[in-house]
């Protein structure tokens, strides 16, 4: 099976450009040996200055969930109080995951499509003085908000001095989140979104008050051990075979970010989303996010307008015009679709996609204005 | 940093042939979008012929040390009693992954070189019959031998039916592993092996019996939990985001694999072992493995001669030879070094190491015959 010419604009995977293709294509190399010492070096100096920390950074063989599991295992124990925040898919998903460990939980749910309210977070902290740990999403890929985790981290660290652990997926790397700035203790982003590589290996970075609860946190754990991570980093390796194709990527893609300026693409993602959203009202349709200011700009969420089926929207824009975008998750599953604009993307894909919007529209019942 | 051609006998990461290397470039799609259905569907189909089972398989975005992990989280509860097998490094990590789980491990061990003793393993199961599982390597890494596992699995299943839970990580797509003929439950190996393509993913077997296990197994999981990955293969996808390019390089090493014949494959893994096991020893060297019937067809563990530095050694042949072999692991670190012949390999690999031992050898101080 060839795969097909698209604009694959869903929000991750996400299209790898083509000298990335290329770093990828080289030999493998023996992961207990010289040349791998200096690629994961390179790669992990390379993202504490992505992640605007100087805390520890470790690269993990495993998807986004893997490592939002390993913020969780490596700082809580079973029965420990958490306060999940969360407005949708990925912040359910991120409160499922401390809950099948053992952790209780206390979920503070917010409208889907709508932001985290930080009031309600400062509420929560001073009701229940033994929450140990808040879980955010700081980007909701699954509605297209990004959440005030600035002002929420102020809150959970400055105010409670409470763990703070992110989901920082559809994030990192497009939008702003200085990880020391903000004192975020456990970071966690994957290499499919804005890291411009596929799918395969996520980061995590953790804080010394990370470290702190690790001494005592007593989830079982192995494969995602950050303590395994941290002593193998030591001599250059990692614990266990790394995916060494998606490691050459990273550090090409790594050197281009930061060649490319980190506030530069947090500009460039800033432009295209607000260039994705205007587009998409002037034709007519309307955004799932109110509130423009918490707009996502690597991810916009619209309404499947009334009478219109979604699903054959959907289908019609991969089929005719060779555009994919994503359709709803979880709840909303019938009630949005989504576009993707992050990571290695231009605003000529943006009007590739409003274009074919146009003309798909009419034929699903709907008449773009 | 441009990554040197070299002649990479490590026991995994493998040489991935340029046709793979290229099927991996293609671009990225959507992974919850038709051409991803007909991509896992037509893996896993094909995944199951190598396994020789008829029994469910997943592939996992994590190395094998993550599908041991989901071998034991999937099938234990904390307290559960289990016999681990250990006979090398590998063979004790899988007993420390179901220890950090909170299993009862009562590890039964092997001299490092030696094979695993089947009428130990009756004995001990006779000794304990609260024993819920035994975990064992097929092929031991470290050390360059291959259990018995057609015997250990008889007695294991046939006699004392418990559950069997299989490290084939650097055996499977290699040498037989009949997994419905020795019916095994759980089996786990990895893509950077037998399957010629980088590191990053891992595939796992589960049994009817595995599946009962599964209901009552208490171990806390959720991004290695086969119940999810049940659930989604159900609809063509994968619970959490997967590694595309190595899935593309998997869909034609597999079918590479099939053109070739397992048989084949078995019988060319058996006659370059030989081959390479023949080489050192007319050399002089010796074996690790003194049991010829039990020496592993994809590694061969040597002896540094006395008087040599085993490190120079593998460091001379690097740097001056750009042969890549393996050096010991864990207690057997200074004693041996390693040859890895699985996956991608011809006899012209060998006969260049063997080559270039002859001539690097002397310069540690060793007079190869």
């Amino acid at each position: 099976m060839e795969i097909p010419r698209q604009n694959l604009r869903t929000p991750g995977p996400t299209p790898v450009p083509e000298d990335i293709v290329e770093a990828m294509s080289q030999p493998m190399i023996n992961h207990r040996g010289p040349e791998f010492l200096e690629l994961v070096n390179e790669v992990t100096e390379k993202l504490k200055q992505v992640f605007m920390t100087q805390n520890d950074v470790y690269v993990l063989t495993a998807s986004g969930t893997g490592a939002l599991e390993a913020a969780i295992v490596n700082t809580l124990s079973q029965g420990d109080q958490v306060l999940g925040l969360s407005a949708g898919a990925f912040g359910d998903r991120f409160c499922d995951t401390a809950e099948a460990y053992g952790a209780e939980v206390r979920r503070l749910e917010f409208e889907w499509g709508g932001p985290i309210d930080p009031d309600g977070v400062r509420d929560a902290l001073r009701e229940t003085p033994e929450i140990k740990a808040v879980l955010v999403t700081h980007n909701e890929t699954s509605t297209g908000v990004t959440h005030d985790l600035e002002t929420i981290a102020g809150i959970v660290k400055g105010e409670f001095h409470k763990l703070l652990l992110v989901d920082a997926v559809s994030s990192l790397g497009c939008v702003a989140l200085p990880v020391d700035g903000w004192k975020c203790d456990l970071v966690a982003t994957a290499s499919q979104k804005g890291f411009m590589i596929p799918p395969g290996l996520s980061f995590i970075s953790i804080s010394h008050d990370g470290w702190e609860a690790q001494k005592t946190a007593a989830m079982p754990r192995f494969y995602f051990d950050l303590a395994a991570a941290r002593e193998y980093l030591g001599t250059g390796q990692t614990p266990w075979t790394p995916n060494l194709s998606a490691l050459y990527g990273l550090r090409l893609a790594l050197t281009k970010m930061l060649d490319e300026g980190i506030e530069n693409i947090f500009d460039r993602h800033a432009g295209i989303g607000q260039f994705t959203r205007s587009g998409v009202v002037e034709m007519g349709l309307e955004l799932l996010c109110r509130d423009e200011r918490r707009a996502s700009n690597t991810v916009t969420a619209i309404r499947v307008p009334a009478g219109v089926d979604g699903a054959k929207l959907v289908g019609l824009m991969r089929t005719e015009e060779q555009v994919v975008l994503a359709g709803g998750q979880g709840k909303l599953a019938r009630d949005i679709f989504r576009i993707g604009h992050l990571g290695h993307v231009t605003r000529e894909d943006i009007i590739e996609v409003l274009e074919a919007l146009k003309r798909v529209l009419p034929k699903v019942g709907f008449s773009a204005g």
